[in-house]
């Protein structure tokens, strides 16, 4: 799942965000994990990445999720509500790393009711945040 | 009316919220209240809420508003400024007891601009917002 | 029960605390819950408060206490170490909406060991707090 | 652009925000600056302002954008990263003179990657907003 | 009117507070003031203090009060709302230069409530405070 | 001397403070230090606890004094002035580790003007200080 | 009106603030406006400028001030005081965008109480203002 | 001595500071203290005011100076340093009661190197800072 | 690396830790990525670390460090040093989600100028970070 | 246990440690305690701290550490995660009163996984510590 | 350069600032640094302190300023501007050990735009200074 | 004396610290100053420094310690203590101008009780701090 302005990834400030676009990655992934079906969900709206979450209630399917929620992982107390109410595990995921950004970007207001973080490491992160929630599943 | 996060009330950590379910509150409230009509509106969307306060302009109706924002409590001056544009009087409601849990929870936004406020009565909040309405509409 | 300043009511400030005496409102409390006992404690000393709650230690008809701890509610953790320390639940009643006064009003020391909060409904408030003690006992 | 709780304008608090509305302004600014289109948007949702912005990557003919984000002003981090990632040069209007009210009124998060701002000139701060895109893009 | 641990003066930290006791403070005023009548009351309970400050509700012969909160000064929202509660006029007086002393005594809660401060010049304090007073029922 | 609600002890939150009352604690401290003349007073009152410690002005006799202020350690400056008036010299104690529990317990008012702090070791804590405080006279 | 350091326009850092010295935006601004008379005054003393403003209490006709206080915006509490003194309407002007810089220039002591604020359009900000000004006092 | 803005006494804001001038201030304080010479010095300046008490050094006869600062109470480290530098004692003189006002205007820079401070009487506080001065050189 | 107390694993505090030791760890780690190095160091001494660090300017053939600081991670400037002068790329791990527990966790030091960071997979979170290191150095 | 600087005791600062060195209050301590086994530990070093507090896994003799961390009371996280890892019981111990000094010596790292915390009574304060665990291990 | 108050050298508390005046300090550096032509200038008006290193953009011939900004140095930001704009480097001079005195000297607001610092050398520390800036230039 | 990471100067990041090694610094100041014996220590263990710094106890002909604590100078108030508690006296050296870099840099915890502070003349600030340390010796 990716939060706002994620649908421009591979055109906005490339220097920040590195130039592969989200479809890209994607394929990647499915790659890199035959084995798992992957979905992908994107939007702005704050409510809509909401009700994605409440959706898994009865997605018994849906053993984890990576999340990238973009800006509102520093301001939304509302996604924290949403994350913290569903069973499946979450994973914060960010691309760059946001230590070396304002300040404002090294306070989430999500990691506290997420299962763990990966951020720094690229478009990798998503892949090694969706690594890490299968060895999760497996023990 | 509600915020984001409340559809799932019943279901949602029953430690925190109780496993009653809004329709059966606004059931009860309907019991309660049978001169009043009462209408319900949820949404996980800001700009939802805001402008269901905001069609309240043309609903000379309404005599109050009891409105649980749930996380948007929190954060939100969008909604904090329309609650302060619209004629009706908005009754601030929490079913927990707000301040037993994070200290971010403690701060609301909103409630500079609301008649009053009840909390941590259970569902019962909603009750007695909806009788302090009328109280104060007879006064 | 009322903390300090609270035997000026109806005398100080109409404009933020209304014009109608204790006295008034314990008789409409008393004809609006026929049922229940309510007895009256107020008190500007901080040690006398936390002394009648003490004794609702040995008082188990006591079913809940609805308190306004008045400029107590800021600064005393003495009070809320009296609450924390009696088994009856307490109910923190405001006349005004505190948070549209000054900032230091915004901050409780009692709500975090109260049952609930209730502000605003000018002295209605505390006609909303007993009846959701009532509604508490009945569940 | 306009956002949360802008659609009231004329009719919400005319002690702030005057009792003209955007008809006329958008009527007044397109009489004064014959030979630029004005086109023009509101919207109380973040997620639908986000998305506005980022379609401007697609539209070259828009030399700037007078954005009045109301409350999201204060606390939008994901409308931030959409102007940042956008070419077009955004300008904060504010009708107010948002220094002389609330305290959290005082903070931008978007000033920082905006082009400039102008303030409480009521709804000339329109006009003068799009004289000083004008200007920039003359030069 | 003289707060908490004012009983010890003359015998308390004389360095800081000065060797004259309230006794001869009090002789000194009324000699100095002889056509003014002077009550003293001094309490180290913050109740007490309050119930004093009522009391003047029904003294419309007070003209006013030379009020040292002591140590009250800095923690007491109780005595800065029955300040705020009574008709007559109340300076804060202190003995010592506050300022020049640990840093919490910096902060005063009732000097917005106050007509005026005057502090820092030893028992003289007191005379220059009533003599405020005067001056100002004069005018 | 003890401070506020310390008049439960053994019946007050036994998880915190032991379920010993101060009866039994008195007795205790009186066969381990057999040859001190042991005095307990207690109150809730703020006033009256200046006042006892006042009084030790005219009491050469007392030696020392195991002062568990309870609330008022955190809160209160008129109590610091009052140890701070008096030539004995007092020591802090707490029955619980107050550095375990709420964020405002592990500021004290009083520490500074004490000369020392025993905390921790259930009702034991008055008995090493009154040791403490021998030690000291004796040296 | 210019604060300090600003007679060094167009020689001191023109990555920051442009290569046009003052001399060439008056002449443009007199161009732009043919029918209002323009003053200047600039000065690097706190005190000089103050009294530039006390000075417009016997100049009726002047009928604004768009002024860049520079540094003073940041720290000058006695500029704030005097265009609060004076009648004429302030407008607060920068020609850099403050809130890309430094966080202690992103706070303003004079914002408060000027009409409005215009920043971040290079020296077109002064042009913008006098308009902004001409505008107000037309309506 | 006065500082900046204290010129137009009389004329600014007379809600604040009332309608009368400094000369009918100094001839009052000339009446009611005949035996006493008094000099007036007001600047706007900074640097004038500094140079002004620095001339003290130099003026056995100066036996001590009520010091209005104006906005330089609240920023001014230098005339922090002028006061503690000379000989003569100042006393911090406000006419208004500032703790009533801007958060800002609560914390002086200049109290904990004065004598004493009076505020909140009108143009009384010069009267009185004058006699405390006078009753401090004959004690 | 690993830091402080981590030679406890598996010993010390198994609900936060999980009990498996790092030699366990270790022996995971080869065998998953059996074509790379795998070399453990770990200490409790802040110095030592720093020096492991410094050693691999020597050592080309280390392309990267997977390093959980333990309690350093949010006190130590002088790792933070370390770790911007060497040229390997270090990733911050953590076992337990940082953000879970006190808040003085909730900071790092050293996040900022490493390459990104791994946190809340117990001990997978070693794995994904050496796999994001390996998946850096290919690209 | 004593941590760095502590080694000089007797020599360093007399007036705030006093002129006893260590050895003189082993012995005294050995005297007071026949029967208990003491065992003296000092480190200037961080990470022997750690290491020494670890050694007790495999020492269940010991039954409790009086701890005078010294400077690292106030910054050491990982002595705080040493404490908490081990079975044996610690108690912090100063021997000034470490309230009346610097301000940032008010905060302890570690007294919240303490047992419990002695401080004031010069070298006094390890007997009083070793009692009180002795104290504890009784009951 | 001297700023504020430092035209007192040698007259004003000379436990802090000794009792050398500026004359003999410039004719000891003279002396030691024969080559160079040191010039003074001292003014208590910060305008004129920022007219001064105006001037130097004229003045090619200065290859460095050491200055000591007084009590301006933890106010001005004017004065930091004017360093910031002119081309010949400037360190920070103080005579005292600014971090030994009160907490509000402790902060620079001019530091960041100088070359370096140097403090608490008495009046060693100009010597200093004008010793790094020639050292700078020669390398 | 330098503290952690200095062994690597010349190395490490010669954009900020120049690249100049160690050696040939030492080598430098020993031509400088012919007549005094320049000793060199290095450690990026916080205990060794200790224990270096203590061990002048015993060394009185040690005149002085030019002390770059590197990052240990923000954070260790061990070391603070370990040279308040040493007679010799201290400078506090830094290489770069550590205002200009990350906020945390901006504090010092030794500063306090250091003779002085050099700052900013690359490797030249250990010889101004020595010939700052002779001068003082002379006087």
């Amino acid at each position: 799942m990716n939060g706002p302005n994620l649908n421009l990834l591979g055109r906005r400030e490339p220097g920040v965000y590195g130039s592969e676009g989200m479809d890209s990655v994607l394929k990647g992934l499915r790659q890199e994990f035959p084995d798992v079906e992957i979905e992908y969900f994107q939007s702005n709206h704050e409510g809509a990445l909401i009700e994605r979450l409440h959706a898994t209630w009865d997605e018994p399917e849906v053993i984890g999720i990576a999340f990238n929620a973009g800006a509102y992982t520093h301001t939304s107390v509302a996604l924290r509500d949403a994350i913290a109410a569903i069973p499946a595990p979450v994973v914060e995921v960010h691309i760059s790393n946001v230590h070396t950004r304002e300040e404002f970007r090294r306070h989430s207001m999500i990691a506290a009711v997420c299962k763990g973080v990966v951020a720094g490491f690229g478009v990798d992160s998503y892949s090694l945040a969706v690594r890490g929630l299968l060895k999760a599943v497996v023990e």
